[in-house]
């Protein structure tokens, strides 16, 4: 099942509705701008401080092994690889290439999106085939370009070899008999990046600081909702919520510089509708994290938002659209938990 | 020229006569603890603050910027390298592979040294082929297996083209009318590693706490004096301070696991009496450090320290002997400064 796959033609006429309609208004009126936060709020809602799931309940014990097993290269099969290796904070946990470089340098099919804000949409990876935060981390340490290794079991005896684990994986799961587990592994991965909400300023306005965002940011708010933007970039993540065609007007690789078609979902399900369909991206930090989409072929945000307006809302933005809603992106760019910049130390083998 | 050259007989002659003269004594009268570390001290000397350089004075700006660019990937030919690559602080500094791995997975001629108390040394790398940390921060970004950036002017672009980073130079280098250089790069590098100074419970028993080391650790302080290991690993990093032959008594290729043989600083100087010669490396955090030696060719520090013994000392270690010294060298795992631990985050691009 896609979400996109029976709305695409409804959606899009809602979108250009919703396009016409707000420019046929007076775009900052007083009482508008009074009403902006409410009106924000009800389509992007508040974030959470955590992103909670009831599969995997956080505990301080699983976040603190989940951050250690974060930097742990020595899983994989060249030693080189880490969750660190393509989400590094330093770079907003995305790593600033086209598609992320992996064990033995393997090229990875898609560009590696950040995991701050990541742990609560509908599914992981750009196509969705990874159910959540803790399937991607499972699946990527036996992953091909990614950690590289031969089997699960192989990854246990690793974490086994590391004397110091025992009794960080026993902490974190004390009810296991034997709790280093690859399972165990993506479950404290998993809680560990369910604490990576980075609030913005664009959070401060939502929540009662009118002057958290300037004039510009503001317009590029009123844009983002009148033409269409949040129709599918919703929600407290500002996006990752649904999937969508990729080039509802015209086809995307007529404007990236993609160098081969990507099928999008359709490699998932099979299902033609589901062709060049990707999963929406959360828009969080989204300035500090390019290059853009699905293989990166775009390396700056203003032509991202050109081409975004161009082939999903059939709009050529002006320049003066694009600067204003350049300034609402970079308004979320957030705060990274302190927790999580402080590096830990890993156990050593003996 | 190098220090190792006009001494290798004489100082086998003296290490030896340490070691006879050591264990003709009885090892642990109460006389001898009190004073220990006394005598400990004036081989071994206190652990200064930072590593100053007359060459490269620190400042607060500099630190920062270098801190910064420790993790700066973009500078790097494929994207995927920085200081941060190879000597991450998840691991001590080190990155717990036989040797390291570059740019588009090239694989550099030796084991990556720590880069934890490194600044003071006589030299960097392991036969002595960069002036200090500054000249192999510099190196590096054109090294062909590290950065692999085609020129310095490259790197230099590549800098310009992140626009943050014109101000980050410009306070950490006030007087530089274009402070972005690969000459101001390494010197911000250099300033930040010159902090990476890590006190451990050996630094508390220097400084006058005698419960900092065990019985255990105690012994090994002892045995490694005795036997003449502090003949070469000396000074406050224990080590750093010269070059010394690998393999004195019998070649170290017929007990380590190398898989070819490396001529050491011969390689520099073409002098013969430099073959097998190598910088006597710090022995700080050693135990979080390996695999060992300039290969990486043993994973264990207890293998080590028995090969150590074989032929720099001609000696058998015995079990009990190898235990001491294991927990005196554990007793040099050392605390990263809380600065370094954190991880900034670097400018965007535009």
């Amino acid at each position: 099942m896609t979400m996109a796959k029976p709305g695409h033609r409804f959606e899009v006429a809602v979108i250009v509705f919703l396009s016409i309609i707000s420019f046929a208004r007076p775009s900052s009126s007083s009482d508008e701008e009074k009403d902006l936060p409410t009106r924000a709020g009800r389509t992007f809602g508040p974030l959470p401080k955590v992103m909670a799931s009831a599969r995997n309940p956080i505990t301080p014990e699983k976040i603190e092994l989940g951050k250690i097993l974060f930097y742990e290269t020595r899983i994989s099969v060249d030693g080189t690889v880490s969750c660190s290796r393509c989400h590094p904070f330093s770079l907003y946990a995305a790593d600033g290439l086209r598609k992320a470089i992996g064990n033995r340098c393997r090229v990875n099919p898609r560009n590696a999106p950040t995991v701050l804000n990541a742990a609560a949409q509908i599914s992981a990876h750009w196509i969705g085939n990874r159910t959540d935060v803790e399937d991607q981390a499972k699946q990527s340490v036996i992953g091909p370009p990614s950690f590289g290794m031969p089997s699960y079991a192989d990854v246990e005896n690793r974490l086994k070899e590391i004397g110091g684990y025992a009794r960080l994986f026993k902490e974190a799961f004390p009810d296991d008999k034997d709790p280093i587990t690859v399972d165990n592994f993506a479950a404290a991965v998993g809680a560990f990046e369910r604490t990576l909400v980075t609030p913005s300023p664009f959070d401060d306005y939502l929540t009662g600081n009118p002057q958290a965002l300037g004039e510009r940011e503001k317009k590029g708010l009123v844009a983002f909702m009148g033409m269409g933007c949040s129709g599918c970039h919703s929600g407290a993540y500002i996006g990752g919520q649904k999937y969508m065609k990729f080039g509802l007007i015209e086809p995307y690789w007529q404007y990236t510089k993609s160098r081969e078609i990507d099928e999008g979902r359709f490699v998932v399900t099979k299902d033609e509708s589901d062709k060049y369909v990707f999963k929406v991206p959360v828009l969080r930090n989204v300035a500090r994290t390019g290059p853009y989409f699905h293989d990166g072929s775009v390396d700056d945000l203003r032509s991202a938002e050109y081409i975004m307006g161009k082939i999903q809302l059939g709009k050529e933005l002006s320049k003066e659209e694009l600067g204003e809603i350049d300034a609402f992106l970079q308004s979320l760019t957030g705060r990274i938990p302190d927790d999580a910049l402080r590096i830990p130390l890993l156990p050593r083998r003996h």
